[in-house]
């Protein structure tokens, strides 16, 4: 009998924690898993052997449901980047030596491409009895094959309601005052994109948003922004963390630039900041940028009934996949209708998925460049939906602790 | 029969909503009153005669939910300050005219301060027959008289919710990090105080915790985060925006000032981006600033039940006193019992109230100055028990429009 392994990778989500639910869940049903181990801070625990039981941690119902709930990586996260095929040798050993059958890798597009490195590596080393698969994850909803991403529904409607209130915030004053909000994403617009929801019961939402698939032209910025002046006191931007002019430098570079991370993406923050301060030199109104930093990821009192309800199934779909003795594959949503919104769980081939960016479409953005549209609220709606099940203790929501 | 003024003023709060409909909810319980009548933006709407007709816009229960859990003013606010008793004199002269019998002023201290002018007006100049009554609204927490404001019970909820996600956040990887979380409070650091909550389950909460009330020492700061650092992987810091050192100076002035607004206050942000750089500097590891911003005082999704409750009964409070001919006061709260958590509501003298600022006791800072004690705790807590009923459509929390 075999243990299953499942791990998990990447920035923090508010719906990571539903899709190892959804494996554990799944893992539960099959007499044929021996133990559920969970590795932790992902691939790099499972080189330092770090296994811990998920059978004995996750007992019941309310411990699944606190799973569920708890923000961010509950087995830990990592950002080690797989070196060769000397590594991946090193790690198989490790799966094999621990009797891993079934490893279950949660994560975003660098993960997926450690999913393939190793699945890559059992094919051509003809080694049987390990299924590898990726469960997607990342609120940047950038993986392709997948309609979208869990964790990313969660992330939207965190932006679109926090985008309608910060547009009933602003309005309170009859000034003149524009205020720019950054949103991350560094090479998709996806969850930028999202603050157009903030309209979606009738509200006017930010006057302008600015993808980092359009170019960035910083003096039709200010024009733009001129023109809504004009029109009214309070002036709500939002803009994508990876905005950048023609020649492909980003509006934050101009402050900083602070070297780049293990896979090579150049660190970056505070597009909003530029802009601000080139507002107030050149239209000398009040100004205020904002970041959604963290916030936006791990934000787990606002999670998506949608989100979450997609994040365990495709953590069940992961490793009813694994079980049926599948590699090298992620498990990954189709999109059969908007409205009403159906969709189906399937599995792709990982090599498909590794090291691909989903951007937005072109034609998505409007032909101004500030704004999306009809097209992206129809695919953007569903995804927000519903408002999760939460337990809360003592006026916070309560979590499971490792 | 006179009518009802009600307006609202200073910045944004998730509960003053639910103060203004408490307020219109006891005016339409009373035969005697005519209209009730909305000023937008605050003083300002009064002294140009923007009135409208609440009477007509609250026609039922929906309305009266949809009010309550729309963030920010819903009549508009302002940031007037009255110059002398020859405006005091046009405002009162324009609430004659329109037969007002009362006026509720909800706001903050300046708001007070307004209060307290025009009922000292009234008295010096013996005009009869206009009540003048304060209702408190203030995220900072920091009037007198009463024993919390409302809408801080809410951001407090926020922003212990907020730390409680923040540190899951940043705890997944197993690098050295420092992450630095600026709240709001200039004067007072209730706010900042209240991520101390987010261990109310059991989680570390932040490890370190710099009210505006102790002066800042930067070395002392950098001391601590070190000693931190050197027990554990991932430090988080909560600062209020107001923190200073021994001789006055803001820490966020190293980097700007900006002049001072109408009511004489000195623009300030930016602290912990200060401390970041300091640290990144001084320390070398990674680090991020985190402004909370806008979002900890509209976001209306995570409203405390508790403070929504007692928000809606001190605009009852304020108007019942209205009504029964009381002038120049305050409604607020007493608290009786922390546990069982016990209040009662009354009326205060507005002279006592206005230009008064509460901050946090000296003896509620523990003796290093980097956290707050258990009476603190105890204080705090029954403030954010509860989640409000909210009615969201299509994932989106409901708002009323004016």
């Amino acid at each position: 009998m075999g243990n299953m392994l499942v791990a998990q990778s990447g920035g923090p989500t508010a719906a990571i924690n539903a899709t190892l639910a959804g494996v554990i869940a799944g893992a539960k049903l099959e007499k044929k898993v021996g133990h559920i181990y969970g590795a932790e801070n992902g691939i790099q625990g499972v080189l330092e052997e770090r296994f811990f039981d998920l059978d004995s941690k996750i007992k019941n119902w309310e411990d699944m449901q606190m799973l569920i709930q708890t923000p961010a990586a509950f087995l830990g996260s990592c950002r080690l980047k797989i070196k060769d095929d000397g590594q991946i040798a090193e790690i198989v050993k490790i799966l094999k030596k621990h009797d891993i059958g079934w490893f279950i890798y949660i994560g975003g597009n660098d993960s997926m491409d450690t999913v393939y490195q190793i699945s890559k590596y059992c094919d051509k080393e003809k080694i049987s009895g390990l299924s590898v698969i990726g469960a997607p994850k990342t609120i940047d909803n950038d993986l392709s094959e997948t309609d979208h991403c869990p964790g990313f529904g969660s992330a939207a409607k965190y932006i679109a309601e926090t985008f309608a209130e910060l547009e009933r915030d602003c309005n309170v004053y009859t000034q003149k005052a524009i205020t720019i909000v950054e949103v991350m994403g560094r090479d998709a617009g996806w969850l930028t994109a999202a603050s157009v929801l903030s309209r979606i019961n009738g509200g006017n939402g930010p006057d302008l948003i600015y993808l980092c698939e359009a170019v960035f032209d910083t003096e039709k910025f200010l024009d733009d922004v001129k023109t809504k002046l004009s029109e009214k006191d309070a002036v709500l931007v939002a803009v994508s963390e990876g905005i950048h002019t023609a020649d492909g430098r980003y509006i934050s570079e101009s402050v900083q630039t602070r070297g780049v991370d293990n896979f090579g993406h150049a660190y970056i923050s505070g597009a909003a900041r530029v802009l601000e301060s080139m507002v107030q030199e050149r239209i000398g109104c009040k100004v205020r940028a904002i970041e959604l930093n963290l916030m936006q990821r791990c934000a787990a009192h606002i999670r998506s009934a949608a989100d979450m309800e997609e994040s365990r199934m495709l953590g069940l779909m992961a490793c009813s996949g694994a079980l049926s003795g599948e590699s090298g594959k992620m498990a990954v949503i189709r999109r059969i209708c908007d409205e009403p919104y159906e969709t189906v769980y399937t599995l792709a081939d990982i090599s498909k998925v590794a090291n691909v960016v989903k951007s937005v479409p072109k034609n998505w953005i409007n032909p101004q460049g500030n704004g999306v549209t009809e097209e992206m609220v129809k695919y953007l709606k569903p995804l927000i939906q519903g408002e999760a099940y939460s337990i809360y203790k003592n006026g916070v929501l309560g979590q499971l602790s490792r």
